[in-house]
């Protein structure tokens, strides 16, 4: 496959939450996801992880959106400019959001969680339990971005 | 945006490696990723990170292997049976892989990691840095996956 040709994805599922606006970002409100129902089988298993990685598709994001290179982290002026790459912003070439989330109940085809900050209507495209890889004890983490977490 | 619909992604680069074989799955090899020259301004600010994902299309996973439902983990029969929602398997509908690397060098349009296990000549579809949102304190892991740990 060249690197020029485009990758087609199939939602898996759709989010389905009541959290509106700021709600999302806070990554506290509950979500369902909602599979298609000859994917249920795919779940077996996946209740004994308290965690998984949700990967999604941030349909909001226009063409002109994906075509951002630098951004103020947030928006916000009194941080950095920076590279794309170097931040999580939903502007990207491809916008597929990636958020750890708690598992809370898995039943037929549906798995409920907590701690997605995906909208209602949000195409899902993977769901990949937390594994021991995922982790690093000690990551270096630039200032501005641990000043965020302070806030 | 209706949950059928496909999604299309552009790759932003491709994985240059001289592992092969069971040296990629080994997570310790170094990658260089080469992202399309226009996206260098992108990577500004991403040497200040330790760690970061890369977010990857496993190209070599055929539209057959898309439909598995359910597997043994590395294909173990010795291990459960279970739906690839509850694995890190590369069959799965998205064949969209992500791993957690460490950064060592960025330069101009090319960041050079170490424990990327992805083929040389994949696609690359996304960069990012890994943040304190990305980890869990105690995470609840299954059994069968902590003897893969200790093996």
């Amino acid at each position: 496959m060249s690197v020029t040709d485009l990758i087609k994805l199939e939602p898996i599922g759709v989010v389905k939450t009541e959290a509106i606006g700021k709600e999302v970002r806070a990554k506290k409100s509950i979500s369902r996801l909602i599979l298609h129902e000859h994917l249920t089988p795919a779940l077996d298993g996946l209740q004994d992880f308290s965690h998984m990685f949700v990967v999604f598709w941030m349909h909001k994001i226009s063409r002109e959106h994906r075509e951002t290179l630098r951004v103020h982290p947030r928006g916000r002026t009194d941080l950095p400019l920076l590279g794309i790459f170097a931040t999580r912003t939903p502007l990207r070439p491809n916008p597929v959001g990636i958020t750890l989330v708690e598992i809370l109940k898995v039943e037929d085809n549906t798995v409920t969680v907590q701690g997605l900050d995906a909208f209602d209507g949000t195409p899902i495209l993977d769901l990949k339990p937390f594994d021991s890889w995922d982790t690093v004890r000690a990551a270096r983490i630039p200032e501005w971005r641990r000043r965020l977490d302070k806030e």
